[in-house]
């Protein structure tokens, strides 16, 4: 039970990153402020692509910095990698290991930039590419399926925004998470009677928004690494723009959307699928008129901040994910095809 | 048969937008040039933001110019969007209508940034809210599936880096893709035959990955809009970073990997997916060492430069689309649930 454990592992991980870390994450801050950064440039594959959305939104509102994902390919493949005059170059990787994300960080290096590594390992080549390194202190994480060193890369990102705020109210709010999240894994017993009903799905789509665009891909991708269903995640906007075309009597539809500004525009977009599509909702929220309308609703804990929902609303999702895979017959310690570290030039 | 017709029209489309508008795209790169532009930042929805991939790359690797995607609801439920400074601020839209996509153009513009709108209506919100307009001169399009306005906005993006790189040669390239075209439309009828075998198809993966990148997210949403087919899109690399998981004997992919940079590291994951996995292979490419892996092989013209080759290769894949959503017994001109101008906030 690797993968369980390490959901459960999650409080007492963030809360010690919050404590070790964030003096790192000060001096950090500060070394950004004295250089002229304008912009970030982001390289990350996976569960820590994922994170890199995350980081989209929250330094782009919280802290004005645009943010571009690299396209990792040109730096390798066709080795011709765009200026990163006056970014700031981050790589985000649980083992530091993947070659072209190291590539992304020295290219960023060789032009003069700021690097930044967010990493589990600091001896890997990745921390070794970097100015600065901020690690995420998750332990070793046994379970193929990534779970504790996604929810410490989002922590790491978050405090990071909040020590180039400068706001005090940013870190009180951070030191709640640890108790959300015990919260949340107090419904296991409740997500693994749920996730039976699922038994026989083969495909979903995941819809999210704004923040918890992030936890869309996450949820969708732990579904697909762990119970191999075909799970598509969107942005509910651009689900409008085409693919909400497949949506037919039954279809499973995962959403999160905990309260918040996109809130209103989600809700509508998931009651017109439950009454006019006869969609079937899986629904992660701390809103009544949202889990209402879902044949499986999943509380979340009340009055998070919105900028922290998706460190707290991807947990229910991992735990979904997890009980499907043992409900469907598969073992969650051993997915097919993938292992721990995958290299990608 | 609206969808066809319009499929049909492209080489006459992107001959016209060629010799009309290089004027133009020459003078816009003169304006760029002007300015001190550091870096693009992008907003645009469905099968625009597909155009949005290619300029990435292209823009990237050609022009050395770095993309950032925009988060639209940063501008609007969250009224945060990011410090905009040195960028040249890009919205694609056919119709020019989606309010989120004109609230980027007009924020870039309060920030004081050069603003270009890429659309097939020059009387539109969007163009109304540029400084410059690059018009892709589709004409009318009827099908609600676009395809015709997403050819022609490659091709404009295509025309702008190569007036941004002052390169004759490039032009030359570019006056050949309405005759490549050509030959790919001429495979409609044995492409009609081949999509049969998909009638029960459900869900399937498309693979693509650098140039083509935007190709299998184009492809992939042609299938769900018309097909209603759970049609997955990913990179190679991050394919193989977790949802590879998912495949199993006879699960579907389709790929496109035309001779390129990024060719053999395509060729070997798809060699593994059909020798190791037994995956069912629907492949487009113009070398017989990727469409001898294919029980439906999907040859294009040889010799297309890399760059080009995504304007010539998301052809046979409407076709295939169009072909499969009759082969389902759907209607392409009437998918479900979705109309022609798709307006999101």
């Amino acid at each position: 039970m690797t993968l369980q454990s390490e959901i459960f592992e999650q409080p007492a991980r963030l809360s010690d990153l919050l404590g070790n870390q964030r003096l790192t994450a000060e001096k950090i801050a500060q070394t950004i402020r004295q250089h002229d950064i304008r912009w970030v440039f982001l390289a990350a594959r996976g569960t820590s692509d994922n994170a890199g959305r995350y980081a989209n939104y929250l330094w782009g509102a919280q802290n004005r910095l645009p943010l571009a994902l690299a396209t990792p390919s040109l730096f390798t493949y066709y080795n011709q990698p765009p200026q990163l005059k006056d970014a700031l170059v981050v790589g985000i990787s649980q083992s530091g290991q993947s070659p072209d994300i190291v590539s992304v960080l020295a290219e960023g290096r060789r032009q003069g930039c700021l690097t930044l590594a967010i990493t589990n390992e600091t001896g890997s080549p990745l921390a070794g590419s970097a100015d600065l390194v901020l690690d995420i202190q998750a332990g070793v994480e046994k379970a193929v399926a990534a779970t504790k060193t996604y929810t410490t890369e989002l922590m790491a990102i978050a405090m990071l925004s909040a020590a180039l705020s400068e706001n005090k109210l940013f870190w009180q709010q951070l030191g709640k998470i640890p108790g959300w999240i015990e919260t949340v894994l107090k419904q296991d017993v409740p997500i693994a009677r749920m996730a039976e009903r699922y038994r026989y799905m083969r495909q979903c789509v995941v819809l999210g928004r704004g923040y918890n665009y992030c936890t869309a891909f996450e949820w969708a991708l732990k579904l697909k690494e762990l119970t191999y269903v075909v799970a598509e995640p969107y942005s509910s906007a651009d689900f409008r723009h085409g693919p909400i075309a497949m949506i037919e009597g039954g279809f499973p539809v995962m959403a999160v959307l905990p309260n918040g500004m996109v809130f209103d525009t989600l809700l509508e977009m998931i009651g017109k699928l439950r009454h006019e599509q006869a969609a079937e909702l899986v629904i992660i929220s701390d809103e009544k008129r949202a889990l209402s309308l879902a044949q499986s609703p999943i509380p979340l804990p009340v009055d998070i901040p919105e900028w922290l929902t998706p460190i707290v609303s991807i947990v229910p999702a991992q735990l979904f994910a997890g009980h499907l895979t043992r409900a469907k017959g598969f073992d969650p310690e051993k997915p097919r095809t993938i292992g721990k570290i995958t290299e990608t030039n």
